[in-house]
């Protein structure tokens, strides 16, 4: 098969294989054991020599980074609509998309894996303490977002139609629930998730991840 | 004026600094003094909630984020082929600015502002140093970015033309004088960035900010 999408289920790589699934193209999902260390195998450093997920494999083309693969996703499937083409509505996603990625989610990846950022364990568990009070009023700059756009009449956070954004809301407030935050804390984000894993294409990125949305709800 | 820019010398709104001089349009450059906290000030602030720099204004249009201001521009300016049109090109450009982005600049953030990521001392302090190590191998990265430029007889970063990966690369070897790393014991990189220093709208740029290169150099 052409197209391969290395994952790891509730990984920021549920924002390209949600995608993917939007697409309708056939493509192989690859399962890859984080808590098993397989991103540190020497076959999948050779693939992605930073040793993280997504990864995604077009043919000869392997491509890292989801805002690089979210716009080659936006290119190859343009009836898709996952970006919008006008560039300052464009840019707006960016904005946003590029804030998840580069702000978010590396405030959470210090409650998850201090250890990136320090060796010593009293560090780690400063950083882990104080990135979950950071991460509360990020979620709720998303709160805002969504309830942005239900003020807008925009069903989805990019514009008409799912994208990027919203799979990556979904993630990091799911994510959330590891820092002990109640998703339901966020009532306009948290009904965005609910309605957004209901479209069918997300409903089977989340089957196949085999994820719990609310992760504080005993499982 | 129309365009407006919203940058602090030396910060990474370098990266779009160089990039508005390259168009040729006319711009106002707007300096906001970081070390006197001007980005937190409430007419700031209003304009940019998260507070930093870069902010690009166009008209009525403000856009954050360095991703979002670089597709905006190459939009703008199509003549200065910022970015690849063909999809897999522009995705490996965006792959390695999105890598830039979110994990050699705030690795450096660590080192520089370690209070974003801790209010206590001695965590800030370790912090520091440990990313002070981890930021090394990162400039080994670009070092060999441009290494494979050099190979494959690509004069930029980015493919024929100067672009956003160039400015950046200049800014991140640049930072790393501020943690006593030595731009030159990156040979292939510094000789790069002193290649894209001279080029004249660089230069205006450099001149501007008043940049000095090598930080390890008595200035
Ligand atoms: N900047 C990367 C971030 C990728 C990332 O953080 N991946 C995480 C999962 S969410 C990972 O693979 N972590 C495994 C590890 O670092 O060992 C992107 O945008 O794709
Ligand atoms: N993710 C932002 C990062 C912007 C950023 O880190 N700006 C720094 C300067 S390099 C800043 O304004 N810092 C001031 C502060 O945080 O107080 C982007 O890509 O534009």
């Amino acid at each position: 098969m052409t197209l391969k999408l290395y994952f790891a289920p509730g990984a920021c790589s549920f924002v390209p294989h949600t995608l993917l699934e939007a697409s309708g193209a056939a493509f192989e999902p690859v399962l890859v054991k984080l808590h098993k260390g397989e991103q540190n195998a020497p076959e999948y450093r050779a693939l992605n020599p930073h040793g993280q997920v997504p990864v995604l494999v077009d043919g000869d083309a392997v491509i890292t980074q989801i805002l690089a693969i979210v716009g080659y996703l936006d290119a190859k499937f343009p009836q898709l609509g996952l970006l919008p083409q006008e560039p300052l509505a464009r840019a707006r996603v960016m904005e946003t998309l590029a804030w998840m990625n580069n702000t978010v989610h590396p405030t959470f990846t210090h409650v998850f894996m201090p250890f990136k950022y320090s060796d010593k364990p009293d560090v780690q568990a400063e950083l882990k303490a104080y990135n979950a009070q950071l991460y509360r009023p990020l979620l709720q700059e998303i709160e805002a977002l969504v309830q942005a756009a239900v003020a807008q009449g925009r069903p989805f956070l990019g514009g008409p139609q799912f994208g990027p954004l919203d799979a990556y809301a979904l993630t990091l407030l799911r994510w959330g629930g590891f820092a002990g935050i109640d998703p339901k804390g966020f009532p306009a984000a948290w009904a965005h998730v609910q309605k957004v894993a209901q479209l069918p294409p997300v409903a089977r990125a989340i089957a196949r991840e085999r994820l719990q949305l609310d992760l504080t709800q005993a499982g």
